[in-house]
């Protein structure tokens, strides 16, 4: 009943919840519940609500960071109870779980999906799932199911493309070079879009 | 030396302590000290101090997620260093440790103990107690015991009832529904405590 | 692949980077990368930033509570691109890993160090090295090497002494007793620095 991969039980969790709700504990706890090996890491949960540009952002800055095989979940879903998808994709070697609403457009853009699956197979969801927490019916039980070394492919069907968000991009001008700033930081660095090919 | 268990070691953790203290810390380290295998999750340590209602009602949303065995320990403790009990509850198939100040009795509304005992043995404990830090001096070893296999008899001795809170309960008028407010989430939805049954 | 002691594998972190950036995530993923096995403990990440004061404290109350074996990384950091150096010490039977800027001093004046490393040998750190990020870059990957059974001696070279910090200093004087207030936690208490000894 272990994870096929030594390093597939890794299981990370990236919300907008806030620290003091119970909702993250909820995930972790179905996450659990089928998939006792988890090693499950908390990416951030202090996204600025429904910010699903920033969570963008702190997910492909981290993901890079972590072995193959481990599952990215990211719940930050401002169209939770509309028609908006829930997907999975592979990128450079790991496995993301998210909305399609553009959280995984940035990430995307720096390494190509493998595999785009829309997880509408409800066998593997809870069994009542809610109108306003997809996070815990839907994508915690996937996740979970996905580490226990469930293909991709049973979890949905094939999709083409992500939903992409307009992400400001740099640009150089003739006497300057034009970039955002996309965070600051605890200690008041601005972190900004240009990368070190424009230094 | 392994839970008796499959699920056994999985041990949460509840408090008022704030992300910023080192007291959560303390109880992890107590707890991986006698119990290396624990798996541990943080429910949250962002409840407002004091505020035995507000765990009361995160314990009882995040509890039911978990798996069969889990072992959930809350320190809101506004009486530590009186005569207060803390006390073992089994509840719904898991098993609970919290002071006896109500914190519990949202989840025994709704889950009916089938055993409690109150936490008067001392073998169980760290060596000194010190008068503030029951969580690390008691609960947290406690915790880790029975995460080893104690049987929660050897804990200490039976208790017949666990101390209750005044909890609002939504009533149904002639031409209305009165309910509270319990918590206001990140997004600004207020929660309330009108179970589906009213609407 | 397991580490060598039953314990060796409990890795804590300690920063000041806050809890909604991506560079805790960021020491976490390294860390699994190189370690799967490893614990991760998370002391805070909520210290004011560069407030090494503030760690060192916290870091010297939580420690003791922990494992034998435990390895601690601090990363509160406001020299990181000078020539400060990043420091190993063995002390009370743990394994600390921060720069050296004071962080380790408070701990050491209760705990004499056994061992001291200064942290130079490249080949255990990551491939590329950021001028602003070496708790990515080099404390996480010694810390995982060190969980795998890396012994102190091949990290870097012997160093004799840790930086100290001007800590204060409680006094007996004829009348009174003067101390300092360290900590404020989340019930209000004043944390001071006047030891059982002075009461």
């Amino acid at each position: 009943m272990s994870a096929p991969s030594g390093h597939r039980s890794i299981i990370t969790l990236l919300t907008d919840f806030g620290p003091d709700s119970p909702y993250v504990a909820s995930l972790k706890g179905v996450i659990l519940s089928l998939q006792p090996e988890a090693v499950l890491v908390d990416l951030s949960h202090s996204i600025r609500p429904q910010e699903v540009r920033q969570a963008a952002w702190v997910l492909a800055e981290a993901a890079p960071c972590f072995p193959p095989d481990t599952i990215h979940v990211a719940v930050v879903d401002p169209g939770v109870g509309t028609c908006r998808a829930i997907v999975y994709a592979a990128m450079a070697g790991q496995h993301f779980i998210a909305p399609d609403n553009g959280l995984l457009s940035l990430l995307a853009d720096r390494h190509r999906p493998t595999r785009l699956v829309r997880l509408d197979n409800p066998a593997f969801w809870r069994a009542e799932v809610s109108r306003t927490f997809h996070g815990r019916d839907i994508m915690a039980p996937v996740a979970a199911h996905l580490s226990r070394g469930v293909g991709a492919d049973r979890l949905g069907s094939p999709q083409e493309s992500l939903v992409r968000i307009d992400w400001p991009q740099p640009r150089q001008e003739a006497h300057r070079t034009v970039g955002q700033v996309v965070w600051i930081d605890s200690f008041g660095n601005l972190i900004t879009n240009l990368g070190r090919e424009f230094i």
